[in-house]
């Protein structure tokens, strides 16, 4: 190997998890909408903790940035080079993949301890039969690694009643970009010794610390998981329709709202019939989990809000047993890869309170409209989190940034924010302004020089250049 | 005014809220235990944000540490100087106390901002008729303030059902080191831009910033709210006793345990009568919650876990109304003043999972024993938080160092914490190491020094010199 780094991380790794080949590369380079990506030096695939010390160990010695990577199912660009370099200059690409401990289950606490390369659907399969669940659920359970997932405090759509990931991560272990190895994976319910550098990691981006391990809180598995989908004729109805059944259902754990056009995508993309008749023109999907009979106490709580005489209420289907609530979940679950199919689409993952999501809802077709003439949105997200994905379809080209700016200073205008779950990465770091003042990003930068010194994890994620 | 740093803290406050007469100081010097405290400088009661970045500011310019101080309630000696300094050169106490806020209720949220200054107790009153309340409660309600309570990720009795002050701020404002004022108040559930500096903030004992206001979760009133005291023959029963009930009744918010010679010490002091007949060794104070009849649920749960059968059960008693409720929860409540009054006692806050609780009850008797001959132990605490306050009266001159440490080797060696609600202040930091890594350590040290590089925010709190 002619590259020295390259070498090194041979001798670390053995030259089984060093890939150079720019075939084998590739599915690390690139994410996975298409729409970030660049050249790796090298991609390196660490087996433990150590050796992941030994990786930064390495790349430090070099001068070579690292970019963490989990498994490559984010959408904002944090973990993939950023685009073509000089040669020999590249980034490696560090894969916590390899990282897949899972101990036992700590079931007096209710907890687990995770290698961060660990899938979100390998812990939900390994926890079902012991009766527990992870928590936090979200579409893309086969690929994501909890590691990720931690480091972008990922939410999906149960944190209604579980929380996003900040909530779900009581210690962590940790490689700092100063070389060092920090662990604390006792997840006492109490213990005030020091700073939070679990809190500090979680939401990080990978640019602060690989994440090798996570202490994570699980909960009992519920005995039964039901589903409703309601068809409505406007957002109003479908927000007023998820508050009124939140209000009666303390089980609830899902309000999913997504507009008829993508609706319309998923079936066309998967070859779905209509959930419902007619044309509605938002749905809202909620989810229930709990010890009773909950497709019973799911549709009543819902006759309750939305019966045959409420405001914009179409119709609703509700379903309680695997099969049928997996059938309805489609409409939502299968929208970012039907988006993703039709696109790469622009991607906007915004916050504001839920007082405000009609407001948004409603200003924003016009903003976009205005600054990307043409271009096709479709909005779908977690509606009583406040928190909406907006997708943009053709947008026109060179006009992404316009129009990202435009969407991102409605949501910060209502009280909102530019990130709701997806994180900064690449893709909204030249947005951070509008959210966060120069003394918290001031702030940002001196945690950032104090735990990675040299700056060479994740440059360019997160922070503004 | 001879001193230049008083002259300029009288020019940014006003010379009424600088206080530099040794009587006044003196309420702010000492703390309330009597174990910790020094001469201070000047006592400084800014009265707004801006107030407090000018002290912070005026301060750095002199290289004057500055001690935050919320309502000098703390047990570790975390809020008051260090002790006798050489003359004129001692710490300024910044008391937070003036910064009393309280925006109105955001009751779509859950959520309210507060001043850092406002009290436990205030805020609670304020809530009540509002329909709402903090969460977290502890007995020093009346003088401890959120600031301080936030700074110390303070705990209490309702951590079972409500967590702790982690989980309760949801946005901050402070005043770092450097002097900046970062503010992130908007407390959305969903906000992934950047790293969390509120919850770098909880726990940190004032050594990052002063924190001025905060974001809070709030949560509905409870209709009703009941309490049992049950008289047991042994820790393994008073232990079983929580589990069981906790198992049964989801609406369970506090579980107690009190040793038989605290709550002697308790009835002795307060002059109150024995709760029940006979000489119980350890007593459990269950609290629950709810919208239902509580005391009725919460009697029945205790008949299915702890009926005539059950193994060590003495006697128990249920109350449902207020004054009952409060009568019953006097045996634990009072238990710290009732220590202080015959102390000053050693206190040791200790943690460790739940599983291993019983463990440490049957050994620390003896571990005490042998190292301070003659000392009393006094233990209680929240059971299923796994977190117990020994207290120790009558140590011998001298032997209060060699006791801590072996009590809190006791505690870390069995999974445990030296740590656990009262934080590591001035008390413990020497044993830190007990429980971090030196990676650990120098990674706290580097966050230290990135938000206060001079080092003038509560130097020899937390951290080992």
């Amino acid at each position: 190997v002619a590259d020295a780094v390259v070498g090194s991380l041979v001798d670390v790794v053995g030259p089984g998890h060093v890939l150079t080949d720019a075939d084998v590369r590739v599915g690390y380079e690139q994410d996975w909408t298409g729409a970030f990506g660049g050249p790796a030096r090298a991609v390196v695939r660490p087996g433990s903790t150590a050796e992941v010390a030994a990786v930064v160990d390495a790349c430090r010695a070099a001068s070579v940035p690292i970019i963490p990577q989990g498994g490559n199912t984010g959408l904002v660009g944090g973990g993939v080079p950023e685009g073509p370099g000089p040669p020999g200059r590249g980034e490696i690409v560090l894969s916590t993949r390899r990282l897949q401990t899972i101990d036992p289950v700590d079931a007096a606490a209710g907890q687990i301890t995770v290698g961060a390369g660990v899938t979100l659907l390998a812990l939900q399969e390994r926890l079902a039969p012991l009766g527990f669940e992870v928590g936090v659920d979200l579409a893309s359970r086969s690929g994501a690694t909890l590691g990720g997932m931690a480091a972008t405090n990922a939410g999906g759509t149960r944190v209604l009643r579980h929380g996003t990931m900040r909530g779900r991560v009581v210690g962590a272990e940790a490689v700092l970009g100063t070389g060092a190895t920090v662990t604390h994976l006792r997840g006492l319910t109490k213990d005030t010794t020091g700073y939070d550098l679990a809190g500090l990691l979680v939401g990080s981006e990978g640019t602060l610390g690989v994440i090798t391990a996570l202490r994570l809180v699980i909960d009992p598995r519920p005995a039964q998981r039901a589903a409703a989908l309601v068809a409505t004729t406007g957002f109003d109805a479908a927000l007023a329709t998820a508050v009124g059944v939140h209000r009666r259902l303390p089980t609830l754990e899902a309000a999913e709202v997504v507009d008829g056009a993508t609706v319309e995508l998923v079936m066309a993309t998967l070859d779905l019939p209509p959930p419902v008749a007619g044309h509605p023109t938002w749905y809202v999907l909620l989810g229930a989990a709990g010890p009773g009979d909950e497709a019973e106490d799911l549709a009543r709580a819902l006759d309750a809000t939305a019966g045959p005489s409420a405001v914009g209420v179409i119709d609703a289907v509700v379903a309680g047993d695997g099969p049928r609530v997996d059938a309805l979940w489609r409409y939502r679950d299968r929208a970012t890869e039907s988006l993703a199919a039709a696109g790469p689409p622009r991607k906007l993952d915004v916050s504001v309170p839920v007082s405000a999501l009609a407001a948004f809802v409603a200003a924003v077709p016009d903003a976009v409209a205005r600054c990307a003439p043409g271009a096709v949105l479709h909005v779908f997200g977690h509606v009583l989190d406040g928190n909406l994905h907006c997708n943009l379809l053709g947008v026109p080209s060179g006009g992404g940034h316009r129009v990202d700016d435009v969407v991102l200073d409605l949501a910060v205008g209502l009280g909102g924010s530019i990130g709701g779950e997806h994180g900064i990465g690449r893709a909204k770091r030249s947005f951070l302004h509008l959210v966060r003042s120069p003394a918290e990003i001031d702030a940002f930068r001196a945690v950032k020089s104090a735990l990675d010194p040299a700056g060479i994890l994740n440059p360019g994620v997160l922070l503004p250049a």
